[in-house]
């Protein structure tokens, strides 16, 4: 699988609204404009990118298990099951690929219960707090890392 | 959309099961008949209510969002994800529509663990301890405060 | 004591500010305003309240104690005593009439400690959240319990 | 003022009610049973006994400062300020006679918030659990520490 | 229903993934050996078993809801949601069958949040740190359980 | 039993040194002189006690359990047990018999470890602070209750 | 009310108490003494004040609601409210006088539960420890505040 | 060792209660009728058992160390000492032999003090909440684990 | 040493850039502002200020034990160290000076650990939330201290 | 300021430690090699780096400090005093200037006191976990953050 | 008893498994080999030892008792029940004699239920960490501290 | 390096005041005393110290890393920073040389903050409580470790 790296982009629950949903706090951009920019920051490495969405803590599941086979790493936003899931955080585990999790705010500008962070133990590493930049970042470190290996 | 108001009225996990399930705590009356008695107080208001159950925190967050651009409010009785779910309060936050909690039983008079609400702090409101009047009085709060705007 | 139902309402501590404290937490309508709503909506529904405030927490005691033998109900907003008085609760127990506790302001927004209620699990439910409209929410919901008995 | 022992017994919140709240938790004892006993109980013994209640936690102090000069010791059972008032704890303090805290109840059964007691650390002892006995003993007790000074 | 003893197997998140995962702690048995061995010993016994695995918490919560009527008894693994789900707890209580919580490995000996179970106070009792076996031992304590009543 | 109430008092661990342990805090009385009174006065109402001392835990549990049949009331000073032994709680539990928790010091004006009792909550009540004092109230509040059942 | 500024001052409980309550703690000075020095010490300034003690948390937001409308500022030392008082913290907020927290000891070098004070986010500043010299700080301070306007 | 496995079987304090101790928790079936079917049992397996009782930490300690040499497993209930001795965990780690922990009642349903567990992290897995059953599970998972070495 | 008192006034982290930090919580005010009213003010009192400010928590326990033998006093704002500094707590404490500690800001309106003071509690007394003027109130109560001994 | 960007970095307590220090968590790349890769990467996008180290927190603030005029972006490592450093993340909030905390290992998977960030509330965001990579993505994040000013 | 001090060394629960128990973390010499060491190094000093072990509490606190006449200081490796044992605590209090606690390991680098000592309060100092040489080291200290006085 | 050992010892903040500092707490000696007895120690068993004292946990981090190359072992009493400080913890494990923790005081008798130690968890052993005392033991306990090499 040496010449062509693929990544599997997961973003977590309430991300689909992204853009229109709180943007004092998240910015304006929506999560299609992060998926092209992905895209084409993949691309542009000769790596591929899968972007998916959903609001359901399994069916992230699903597709952090679908991923062994056909990635060679994840990055994950879990979102607001960042602080409830042990079973997201169980997966990433399970599957064995290296993951980045990241997050558009500072959580430890924000409420106390946004600061513990299940699925960040389960992760090679952690951006957080540069908004759309977060997932750009989070992109090099996964594409180098796998250089690295 | 002066005219009509819609209220969206969503039940969390179990609450299908009302009527049956340990009703020395959770009463006799089954969810229909609470829908029911829902939808003929809104007639009689000149408004509507769309009554959705899931047992799926992602398909609960899924009907949050979708109420957008359709509701002017939510009643939500979040049943045991009030306690542990961030995503369902992110996704109140996120659609930005007044919402009112709901609960059949009077919380503060159980285990500690169902003392805290993360939902709580998204919505406009809390009516709890009423059994199935908890959801009619909510359903007058919803349509009161959307006469107040 | 069929016909003529009688609501005692108690107002806690700093209450009696209504209309001037805090306008951007409590709102501008005065105690005056809610009692005159509170005593009409009563009568439309055959029914009487009586209105008492008070700052100190040994008087509201007197005035739980006192309801006994002439109130069917009671509706209480205990202010600050919420989050402190095991007295008060124990009152409310010991007179053993069905009591609904108001609060203007949604708790589950504000200070820590401000989500604490002794006087919650002494009470049958709460609304909180609603400004004055809490207080209209609670007579319902207490002529309603009542019907119900 | 060898010849004739005084004793102020304070009684706080809610147990004027005594006798008839919560009968399975206080039993159906009145206050004014209680007092009797320890009226003949303290004459018997060629002492006296004044006996206060207040729902109020202001009065108590009040009561607990009147008590110096004219009494040689003080058996208060401070209810529900127990658990909350670190005032009355001052004032017993303040007036340094010796005192003794008496629960009807056994605290260490009921609810965790219950086992705290700021007073009983500005109290000589405590006796707790025995109903109406609880203060026989706590006199007893008064009479017999003064003995022995 | 005497004759035929009919048992819901329930396998929560990422077990499908069961002996590839982190073999050091969860050993090298997939999930269906697992299942095969459930429903012979199921048959030596005049049971039947079914066996289910999801990594949705709405749909555990489902096919709980659904074992009532057709089955006789729950053998659970919540796997990751043992630690955080309130309503697969409720649902438990709701359907008022009788279930048996299995654990593979002893979570005692892993990471602090592992250590509380909200799921287990829902059961009739526990078995963990026997690998495989635990379900083995559970099924048995379910027919046991069957027999007894 | 109506005639010879029979009561046996349990001395816990370091309770031997009374009388040159710490006199400050313990006093300089001797556990044979508190023991010669308890028996006297036991005998002055027709009464007899067994006093018994241990520093082992589990000697003490042997002791309770041996109350059962002979005795019709404990009194037990479980010492630094108090703090820390469940097992001891469970002996009273067990065994069924009214018990008094009796200490010499207050222990509310102590180190905070001394303040939790597990023992307590298998007891009648708590007698505590009156030095010697306190089994001597102990011993007449078992034999009150005798008469009182 | 340019010329004469008028400064409510403010004792807790048992402040009435104070040269003969624990004086190695609070000292040997009247309060009489310290309404004296201040009434001197604002005459000096060509102010006044106002010197009134409570032992009721109820009288004492009283005071604090009839501060508006005579008072500047208000000086408050609200003893062992300080630790247990939402009540008054509300009614500080919500009369919108500046305010200043006295106290005659250093609460940091007390019991723990001293530490906490509920008052002081109500109030502009606090001064401690320097016994009856702390509330002659915090005039200074009131009066200079006022200046500053 | 190959033929006779011997398995010693561990009672921790008051168990020598059971069938009278709490019969509502407990139940009414005997110790020694508890220790008849594991002999029995372990016989059909051609097995031995050896059961022992102690209310004593330090005995239940010198029983575990005695089984070093003599015995291929522990079986133990280690009653209120599960979470209050880690001498009895310590005591299992020194002496090296595979030990299972049994309990008769569910713990994840009593006081809050019952959850923790010291000994469990010793032992390679846990049996609760089947009543006696637990033990016959505990014996047959034990030989099963034998059988696995 | 009469004539001529000498007060040590030390300012710990960032407070340097006063005037241009955060002016919205800490002023425009600068720290050769401040130090200019300290000498001023001294000055008109017949005693003299040495004012020195640092970074590093090792400089400032060296001024504080410099400051022995030199000064009579010694007025601190530890800044962020107050927080996070056994060190300097034991620096005050061991020179032996009475120290007073300032802070600009009301600690007990910001975020929760800027509640816990280390060293407060090595001083005399606290003045607090006044801004500069903070400083100017404790010299003020230095020299009178200093006066009074 | 325009074209040519600067950033100053800083390297917290024992960094310059690093490639021989606990290599299996640090690994073995030097901070020098690492402050190369800084300074060419800063070049090539015709921006400039100072990379400076200090075991102290003092020096650290003062380095922060100095930042201010001559800098455009921090990036720090706070290494140790991320955990109990107030003080620089009082620094960092006191000039201004965007900062990016870095981590070499991911803290998630350490002791827990390594879980809490004083400074990263004062950041814009945090990267860590990379190895020395989570310098390069924090220059690539500060040099990004700049362009979108 | 100028000339031959004597010491009394205790080991407590699971002491006895020395040499062969978890030697990863107590190392390969046994119980008999450190008294044996002990004994001859008192003696090079001119002094006796008298070494004891026990598994029991209770046996333990006689141990401590009896030193009191006999010995003039002792030396506790409290083992497991240096984290749980008040009574051993307030045994070495109650014989007043100087004793010295050691530890074969750092107790600080295992679980943190290992980190709480009560009886290191009843001590004169604790040596912890070296092997069998904490005892060693502690005999000297002992010796140190009997001629010092 | 067979011959001469060499052994840095570092003395934390305020530890040059010994000797005047508290004295009830730390005792008349001086810290030059305490370094000439270590010397003359040292040099008995032919070798040497370097004995540091600094008020600062930056120079105290230097230090440790200088011992590095030059010295055998490190004798450190880090005074108040043993509480607070996760660098110089980090640093001795950073240098890899065999550390051991010193206390005059015996910590577990004094404040609770004082029981916590972030170093002791990076060196072979503590020593504590024995005054001047516990640095000639924990010079004997280095050398001897570096013998038993």
């Amino acid at each position: 699988m040496a010449a062509a790296r693929h990544i599997v982009v997961l973003h977590g629950p309430n991300l689909n609204l992204l853009g229109t949903r709180e943007p004092e706090i998240y910015g304006t951009t929506t999560l299609a404009e992060i998926n092209q920019v992905l895209t084409a920051r993949a691309e542009a490495s000769g790596a591929t990118v899968e972007c998916l969405q959903s609001n359901s803590e399994g069916e992230l599941i699903d597709h952090i298990q679908a991923a062994r086979g056909k990635a060679h790493a994840i990055v994950i936003n879990p979102g607001a099951y960042t602080h409830t899931s042990v079973a997201i955080a169980d997966a990433l585990r399970g599957v064995g690929l290296p993951a980045i999790e990241v997050h558009l705010s500072n959580l430890q500008k924000r409420e106390p219960y946004r600061r513990r962070s299940y699925t960040a133990a389960a992760c090679v590493g952690t951006i957080a707090g540069f908004g759309p930049r977060s997932y750009y970042l989070a992109l090099d470190a996964a594409l180098d890392l796998l250089e690295g290996q």
